[in-house]
């Protein structure tokens, strides 16, 4: 029988095997101290890989993009890990149709990894849970980390946009750059891509984009657009190509450092309010709620002095 | 020059000078300590008034009803306080078109006080301005609060919605019955206003509220439906009846306790979070933030450790 003990499946996922890697991924879906005890010991390893985000509206093709994008970092040698997440569905872990098919696809190649991701009690959510898996994938040694976002939320978007180079999937078509537009897919794109490109309105969709990006990126790197057809395969090189050529941008102009920095700024922030959030929750099953809200119904008290004793109390043991 | 001092305004306002109680508002619209000091002092002689919450789309006739709604207050002899609460317009304060309107129809009427609401800092917003500004003007002696929500998000559903009675303004027309139950408005009303009740489909609206309340309400007590024009009075009579019956309900039934517990509980709660996420806010400008976030960048600690010590900072002097 294999251990379940973090620290062995830490240690045998470093060294490249892939079903501690697994094991380690469903820990930190988990969350609470176990994948604690994870993120501490994979932390040390991480920072060599890039990391891409991959969103847009349902049906644009990420899944057959990041197929295809797969193929392509597999043709140079690399090997490269998919983490899918659906922030919409928790209990997707493995189970999701894209997965079976480009498990299928890959099943025979090891120097391909794909996960789904669902949260399972993970404090935080998946926007916590993401960048823990994230470093375990790094610390696995994966060069090249796909994050394919599977809804369209806010919490998508933050995600895909939490990566190294976030890649925009769009359609031809008439107000999808105004969708992007309205779901801030325009500040965070580093790369857009304009799949399906076979189809009409291409051309005006490219127009559109980049009358709007004129406007919405006057202060920071043009994104550049190309075009796919991800079901032939077809713009998947110059995707790859522009993928490489950001990740070299990122490196040289040093805003790869300033964005990593961000996001640990931000993941900082997120522990922080979610363990005081826990703590609130906690409490309010507690004796001390019960008699601060019955003194305020009496009016023996007002609200925020009651308050007053109950974060003396949220405070302890955070 | 009159006094600033919350503790003489506070006297005066209790009182009945509404000067006073005008300048005991702005004080809670700002928040901060001087908003704490004034709930203390009110806090003690609140409990009396009847809150009526007002929520509905725009151009639904809202503001005309509220208007319509003080006249059947009056003509009972009785005094009435109107609180309007636009979240939309953080700084409407007494300025709204609506309230301009009101305040030359009552004018001269010392037995009507209108107050528009914006925030102007309140730690916490409007969610949590609201009842403190409540309590205010209940402290001032008004036996009836009509609270109108200008705007139409989750916060003003969730403002009308914490008062007594809550009165939802619809139209005659399909689709009307719908948007509300997608607003949860279905939910919180305890009274149904069909306004405009003059134009095609008010009996249609009815049917479709009533059997979308039949489904709704199994486990409560079935709201009224009221059909009123506003423009020229009409069905306003039976509109403040149905409050009062509600009113009356309210008491006899016991649900007034069960509910002013549950909105004391929902205001603690607020309250506890604001309080930890402003401390979490002023951490994040500080020394140990920064030398946190760099012992993650330089991966000598993981994220989830360097929280330990961000929280206990964060939960010193909250």
């Amino acid at each position: 029988m294999r251990s379940r003990d973090p620290k062995t499946l830490a240690e045998a996922a470093i060294e490249g095997d892939r079903a501690s890697l697994a094991r380690l991924l469903s820990i930190v879906e988990r969350g609470g101290e176990p994948a604690r005890v994870v993120g501490r010991l994979v932390h040390p390893h991480t920072g060599t890989a890039h990391t891409v985000g991959l969103t847009g509206a349902p049906g644009a093709g990420k899944s057959t993009l990041t197929n295809r994008l797969i193929e392509a970092v597999r043709g140079t040698g690399s090997e490269v890990a998919v983490l899918a997440v659906d922030p919409s569905s928790p209990f997707t872990g493995g189970a999701i149709l894209g997965d079976r098919v480009r498990m299928q696809d890959h099943a025979l190649d090891a120097g391909v990894f794909i996960r789904s991701m669902a949260t399972r009690g993970h404090l935080g959510g998946l926007s916590l849970a993401t960048p823990e898996a994230l470093r375990v994938l790094d610390a696995a040694g994966f060069p090249t980390i796909l994050v394919e976002t599977v809804g369209v939320g806010q919490v998508e978007v933050d995600i895909a946009g939490a990566a190294d180079t976030t890649v925009v999937v769009v359609n031809p078509g008439w107000g999808d750059s105004v969708q992007a537009n309205k779901a801030g897919l325009l500040e965070i794109a580093d790369i857009f891509v304009i799949n399906k490109a076979d189809r009409d309105g291409a051309a005006q969709t490219q127009r559109d984009l980049e009358d709007a990006l004129g406007l919405a990126t006057r202060e920071r790197r043009q994104p550049a657009i190309v075009r796919t057809i991800a079901a032939t395969g077809e713009g998947v090189g110059d995707l790859w190509a522009a993928v490489e050529e950001h990740r070299e941008w990122l490196r040289t102009s040093g805003e790869l450092e300033r964005r990593r920095e961000r996001r640990v700024d931000d993941e900082l922030r997120e522990i922080v309010v979610q363990r005081l959030l826990h703590r609130v929750r906690e409490l309010r099953h507690g004796k001390t709620w019960d008699s601060a809200r019955a003194s305020v119904v009496a009016r023996d008290v007002d609200p925020w002095t009651a308050s007053d004793e109950l974060l003396e109390e949220a405070v302890q043991d955070v």
